[in-house]
């Protein structure tokens, strides 16, 4: 859980909102992150080639407003995908309502994002309906962020957000998020969001920049099942109300500070979600060293971190190195597997590709705790990866098989 | 569970025997397959880069005898794969001890195979003192090729072998073969064996082309979780002693007459191991038509057989036909998702990649079978592929959660 969030973490110039419309049975359904003036913004989406009418629309209205918006609605309880009657015109509707109750902006202003169900139509008319009020209603405050982050829930068993500060110029800028998601794992829930606000100054194009690095290190280095959803939306607004002067140059210190930031905000709520993964007990992180390259570290960390086999011993808490080795083997990559060592709970587990002396119970018990590392070293270069997955536990088939019908 | 084999079944000129040598407590361990005379041989491998001794041994030994054969001994209990001390020379001195047994023979004249736990060093002793009673032990019945059946269980629940027979030149030739392996999902337990004796009179080059087809279409065609494991291997030997002439050319009629006993062979065994898939309650039959390529049908196959969230689904009989466009649209290959029409138990529950109405309690009900077929139709092209896979069950994560420890 996270801890309560104070007025200091609330970025200038956002206001947030969350309501009940009637998609989920009692639940918060609705919620709008505004920037009360225009803000810089981007946008990383889902890579499944079935994408919801909500990723299509908010693409479009990125471009067509040049990376300037104003604001994102998002609803959940139903995914908007893959329905029967095409599911476009609802977002935009979507987009539109907010806009013109906003006081006439162009509806490529506001981004629009969905998370539920797939293949259920949507009730348009009972979002519509609630948008005005939700509108009305926007505060600055943080129990309202707080709001917005339970309103987007589906599986999660409680609401994510992280906040971060950093100056520039003196001047502190703020950097608060909220995501949901019990991980890249239901495609049926429609998974992963999250929303990012920060008072920074900083170009559309820096901006994008930025979160492409973070959450190729964080949001993109998560995993539960392999799968990726067709609404995966990660969107950051930056509307510069914090006073601090442009962030000019990537190499420079504003830059180096901003991101820092972004980052540990991207990074606790991606962390966040494979604790929250459905039923996992503990969070393993991969990490694999000395390989050919980069690429090639991050190939065998991902096969790793999605096979079924690795995460049922790590739900276990069986020191199953076997499992590992085997699962890099069949990576694609090409190693030298003799010349590998692993480490399993900071116990040397294998040598050279061979079992290694360890006392079995001792790294047992290590494997019960919360957050448990997996290190590889190839010794065949210099090329490294960090992955982060959750163990593969009964309560996931439980909840998987039996959720629909 | 196999009908009993009768004697009609058993290839002319081949024996067999089995053992418990004591590597397991009280099963049966130890087996051989000898061909009495020299027979054409051939063989496919694991493609995991970790590959156990005993595979790098059979294949030098193919090499060196230029696949010329006399037969294969095979080991369960212990993988002989990444132990402390090299296992190559247990591998070898396997094969040696039975080429000596059986009268003076060249070493590489044998195959070797080893299965079960990996990283345990193997008792070579308690195999070469048994091998002299086994190699004398060794008969034409049938019976005594159930026993090798036997001997090489792993996790699997019950034995597993077939039998099929061509006519070619007026002569009756056999093929039988039996398999192991409760999927391709064990890597600790060192999956996947098979072994297939004919009597048809056929080259190598021939022999290794039909297996290899043969292979494609059934052993290579299943998955349990998409783990390889370190020494997969399928090997044939064919002696020549029905008495039919010869199978001499690829496009002739003895070949393809050959070819359907084999690849009979091959897909009972095949179909037997996604059967007896651990934990498994059904097997999913993917047919993917209509793609640009077979090979692009083939990799959406197989994406959706390996999604853990389509596996589950079908764990609980639920038609969640969301979670398998989802994985089709995650395959990497490009479709228009939205000509896509899917069919779950011959029931229609997608079309142009939207819902389309069904009766899902029928529906279900269809999918409590023990054998569910899904057919995608794309739409884009003359592609096809099949693949078989079976359900994932609270028991499959019982079982590889808890085995070790």
């Amino acid at each position: 859980m996270n801890a309560p969030l104070s007025a200091s973490d609330v970025p200038h110039g956002f206001t947030f909102a969350a309501t009940h419309c009637g998609l989920k049975r009692s639940r918060l359904d609705l919620g709008i992150l505004i920037s009360e003036t225009p803000a810089a913004a981007a946008a990383v989406f889902t890579t499944n080639q079935v994408v919801a009418p909500s990723v299509v629309a908010s693409r479009t209205h990125l471009r067509k407003s040049r990376n300037r918006i104003r604001g994102v609605i998002v609803n959940s309880g139903n995914a908007n995908c893959c329905t029967r009657v095409d599911g476009y015109p609802a977002s935009v509707a979507m987009a539109s309502k907010v806009a013109a109750e906003l006081g006439d902006l162009d509806p490529t202003q506001i981004l629009v994002c969905s998370t539920g169900v797939i293949g259920a139509p949507l009730h348009i008319e009972k979002i519509l309906e609630a948008v005005p009020q939700l509108v009305r209603d926007r505060k600055v405050e943080a129990g309202a962020f707080e709001e917005l982050a339970r309103a987007i829930m589906t599986t999660d068993t409680h609401p994510k957000w992280a906040a971060a500060k950093c100056r520039i110029d003196g001047k502190q800028v703020r950097v608060l998020g909220c995501a949901k998601g019990s991980g890249m794992i239901e495609p049926n829930l429609a998974t992963m969001l999250a929303f990012i606000a920060t008072d920074a100054a900083i170009s559309p194009a820096l901006l994008s920049r930025a979160l492409k690095a973070a959450a190729g290190t964080t949001f993109n280095s998560i995993t539960v099942d392999g799968d990726t959803s067709t609404n995966d939306t990660v969107a950051v607004l930056a509307n510069g109300q914090s006073g601090a002067r442009t962030i000019s140059k990537v190499g420079g210190a504003d830059y180096k500070s901003f991101f820092a930031a972004l980052e540990r905000v991207c990074q606790s709520l991606a962390l966040a979600i494979v604790e929250d993964g459905e039923g996992a007990q503990r969070v393993i992180e991969i990490e694999v060293r000395g390989a050919s390259s980069d690429r090639a570290a991050d190939r065998i960390a991902r096969r790793i971190a999605n096979s079924p086999l690795v995460k049922t011993a790590f739900a276990g808490a069986d020191p199953n190195w076997g499992r590992i080795l085997a699962a890099a083997g069949r990576s694609g990559v090409l190693f030298d597997w003799q010349r590998t060592d692993i480490w399993i709970a900071g116990v040397a587990v294998c040598r050279h590709g061979r079992e290694h002396s360890f006392d079995e119970a001792a790294a047992h018990k290590k494997m019960l705790a919360k957050y448990v590392p997996i290190r590889l070293n190839l010794h065949s270069g210099k090329g490294s990866a960090r992955i982060w997955t959750c163990d593969f536990t009964v309560e996931y088939v439980h909840i998987n098989s039996s959720y629909r019908t």
